[in-house]
């Protein structure tokens, strides 16, 4: 069980744009080229974004991507289902109901015991995603993030958005 | 993301098993008659259970596979590892080493934040699914099983042995 990489890009363009100042944006171009990732593909992921209310895309000569919300109020979870889809990893196909002691689908009023303790166990994974935004992962990510970086990143930050005023 | 449907088939099959009484073993061609799903795609998934421990099968005319410990000691987790596989489903590429502010790998000793959040909800998945064993899924499903079906389970079960004794 894999997830796609397009929950990664998606996480970290809305920490990058959670960094940005009031009325500036950033394309998908310039977020392909910070994060050196496939435009097409990254491109794909941020109309998801779009779609799922996160983000909101601009045109025009200062247009582009930004997020629809302060980033404290968008939740991790929200990113990951936007592009991964809301449908359980586990899907049961209620086997219990088949073969030779199989009864007609009346007999089985509640859901089959294991179908319910892997959504129980998803819920767990969806609640800890559900209580950090990308905000919080950019607070977070300071001490992981060398302070050369940051300031390389305000820097490039600043010139994205200067080369075209 | 979709876990494969041989988990599914897995837990329940390892359930099955916890109901065999001792020295009774089903064959892989009985478990997919009991379940109706594809043999040779169950078999796949049966010796994915018996690498990791979870299954012996036996041969000769009494043949086939049982668990190797009792089902309490037994947790749905190593069943989903064993056909899942152990990686994470997020794959962190460190895509925040890259691009115009990207330093040398040495300036990164931590985690990224982002891969770090993720990782932390997957260990909150595991931990409901590492809590909880196939003999404990019966116990719960007993509600959710009719009667009928127990019996028809159980004489089942009787018959599969007896029809090679």
């Amino acid at each position: 069980m894999r997830m796609s990489e397009g929950v990664e890009w998606g996480i970290h363009c809305c920490s990058l744009l959670a960094a940005l100042d009031d009325g500036e944006t950033l394309t998908g171009g310039r977020l392909s080229e910070f994060f050196m990732v496939p435009r097409t593909y990254l491109l794909k992921n941020l109309r998801a974004l779009s779609r799922a209310g996160i983000l909101r895309a601009t045109t025009g000569s200062r247009g582009g991507y930004r997020l629809t919300r302060p980033a404290r109020e968008i939740t991790v979870l929200e990113i990951v289902e936007a592009i991964e889809g809301v449908e359980p990893a586990f899907h049961c196909s209620e086997i219990r109901q088949r073969g030779p002691s199989g009864l007609p689908t009346t007999a089985y009023p509640a859901p089959c015991g294991i179908a319910a303790t892997m959504w129980r166990a998803e819920a767990a994974w969806r609640e800890v995603l559900r209580g950090i935004t990308p905000g919080e992962i950019v607070a977070l990510g300071r001490r992981e993030v060398p302070a050369a970086q940051r300031a390389l990143t305000h820097d490039w930050l600043a010139r994205a958005n200067a080369d075209r005023a």
